[in-house]
């Protein structure tokens, strides 16, 4: 209860700062950030005085047992949401009012416009997403319950990961295995790729079998009350060609020299560069395309960035991962993933799972 | 592929008349309509003379792979998509360029704006939503698999349906079997809402154990091949109190009273006030608070809305759901939901699954 209050003190606060008398909160996280309403298509207004959930008939029961608690009222539209909201930007008087720019359709804003017309609408940058990117406590326990639901997961999925059986099938038999442990689904689609089909780094699961020699690359999450987890882990069956083997312990190195250097203060640009100038050393750095990580909470990518451009410095209550990964078409493709909290001091590696090349399955 | 050309062929009919020489497609569900792209992060521009899918390092191999056959073409992107996408729209001397206002948020909006100054940027409405509102043969086939998928999950579940195992146990199960079956996954997070639970319309399942004695509402649908279904069973364990079971009656009888007058050229509101008359006569009015259905296809929710105030007409190659409900806080809810498909002549119900009040399991 106290996280909800704290979280809408601070955003007030940054509504002072930005001279705006309310908040149109419409991403569906934010909402859940700010109100603990666990459905969707609702919007909230923060006003100075008042919070209060737009929702319908759909979820009036629910959302009242979920937001009255924190001392937020609930609105349940019979027209549009954005007449309900001009309705409630009267009732409390608020002149300027912010909407989220990186959220909001240009058809939703426009209905806004035509529902507040003596209103002053201004778009703001991800006042929330910038709050969301330092985890609370209750947050940071949640996220460790995430990730060890996707660990155990797996764990319990080892076994059946077998030359015969299908990327699909260890997909389904991995979903089933985090439900067991507590996730409430997976984070996002569980990638399955064996083989060459590593190379492609949102792969989605096939029918093809896992074939004896070759490796087979997981990357996969669970969600767990709202919050998620995201590790990849590569796993080889019996005898191993060399050159994967060498590669392996190239992203390993990469990744290692990124851990290092992860402590409050530092840039997140400075992370990226640590892994990307191990790949640049073997003159592999055009094989690793993406990002180092990304910022892991309500949703599964967020703030910070952690890449090239990212211009975030790193706080205490930062969970994000650190993802390097090489790439072959028609070879394959290896990425090791874990998931990192920046402490007052330090960092602690969320993720306990193996990762050494040596934990090759039969 | 005959199909994603045909598509494109009629957005282009569609635009010369809107009097655009080119539209922006953000939407990822349209995306795919219209390029066969399977990832996400990606922009379609369609021009007079040229599609092309503009993506980043991560997805373009499987970019290539996936809309090549089809005569597109594929834009790694540097900098931002709209950067890339004004080089393009200069490369192509689009002069009149759409974009899709119910999906383009305020931000990107911008960035188009100033990365494109001498284009008139438009906003459009829901263009390709409307072609996909009528369902090709290709579509069908996969909806039918989608819709076969999530019935024959739920068959091999029925059996754990049994007093003492939770509502997350029951998911669990039915996630894992309808992967069993063909799925890729969930549609949607599955609802398994015990007892008075079922009066939430979007209850999401807990740790509740199911009671002998009561019924247990399950709305679940599988996606497959990105096609999705959406059904809802009520079930009954053993002896069921009288007022359960008059009340059952009357929701299926108002959603016969719905199935009875779909036909082609009918209005969507015209299906939806039959079952709500049923309700009325009983004074349920007010216990059906949501619409009767909306559409299914690449999405769970898309058009057309079959509720109070929409306006439009039946058209043949429509797929919808048909889920009356009524709702009761503290004493629990009943959902009858099915999926049909408009024909030529009359309808078909597109599932089988068995709907009398006498399926109670033990």
């Amino acid at each position: 209860m106290a996280d909800i209050e704290r979280r809408l003190r601070k955003l007030r606060a940054l509504l002072r700062r930005e001279k705006l008398d309310a908040l149109i909160v419409s991403n569906e996280h934010n909402v859940r950030y700010l109100s603990g309403f666990t459905g969707d298509d609702s919007v909230l207004l923060v006003a100075r005085e008042a919070a209060v959930l737009v929702t319908d008939s759909r979820y009036t029961e629910q959302a009242g047992k979920e937001v009255f608690p924190y001392g937020l009222e609930v609105v349940e539209r019979k027209k549009s949401i954005a007449e309900a909201l001009g309705v409630l930007v009267g009732k409390y008087g608020a002149a300027g009012v912010g909407f989220e720019g990186c959220n909001a359709t240009v058809d939703f804003h426009k209905h806004l416009t035509d529902a507040m017309k003596r209103v002053a609408l201004r778009p703001t940058m991800r006042l929330v997403e910038g709050l969301r990117e330092i985890k609370d406590a209750s947050e940071v326990k949640t996220v460790r319950r995430a990730v060890r639901a996707a660990e155990e997961g797996l764990r319990s999925t080892l076994p059946s990961i077998r030359p015969g059986v299908t990327e699909q099938d260890i997909a389904a038999e991995l979903e089933y295995q985090m439900r067991k442990q507590g996730a409430d689904a997976s984070a996002f689609p569980i990638i399955v790729a064996g083989g060459e089909r590593a190379s492609l780094p949102h792969a989605r699961p096939t029918k093809r079998r896992i074939r004896p020699g070759e490796a087979v690359l997981i990357d996969w999450g669970a969600r767990l009350e709202f919050y998620n987890s995201d590790l990849t882990r590569v796993f080889f069956l019996g005898t191993i060609p060399s050159d994967w083997k060498k590669r392996y312990e190239i992203v390993l190195q990469a990744q290692r020299a990124a851990l290092k250097v992860i402590r409050k203060g530092v840039m997140t640009k400075t992370v990226d560069r640590a892994a990307r100038d191990v790949f640049k050393k073997r003159r592999l750095a055009k094989r690793f395309g993406h990002g180092l990580g990304h910022g892991v909470g309500l949703e599964v990518h967020e703030a910070p960035g952690v890449n090239r451009s990212s211009e975030s410095k790193l706080k205490p209550g930062m969970i994000f991962t650190v993802e390097p990964g090489i790439y072959f078409p028609e070879w394959g493709g290896i990425r090791i993933e874990d998931m990192v909290l920046v402490k007052r001091t330090g960092v602690e590696v969320l993720t306990n799972f193996e990762k050494q090349f040596n934990q090759v399955v039969i």
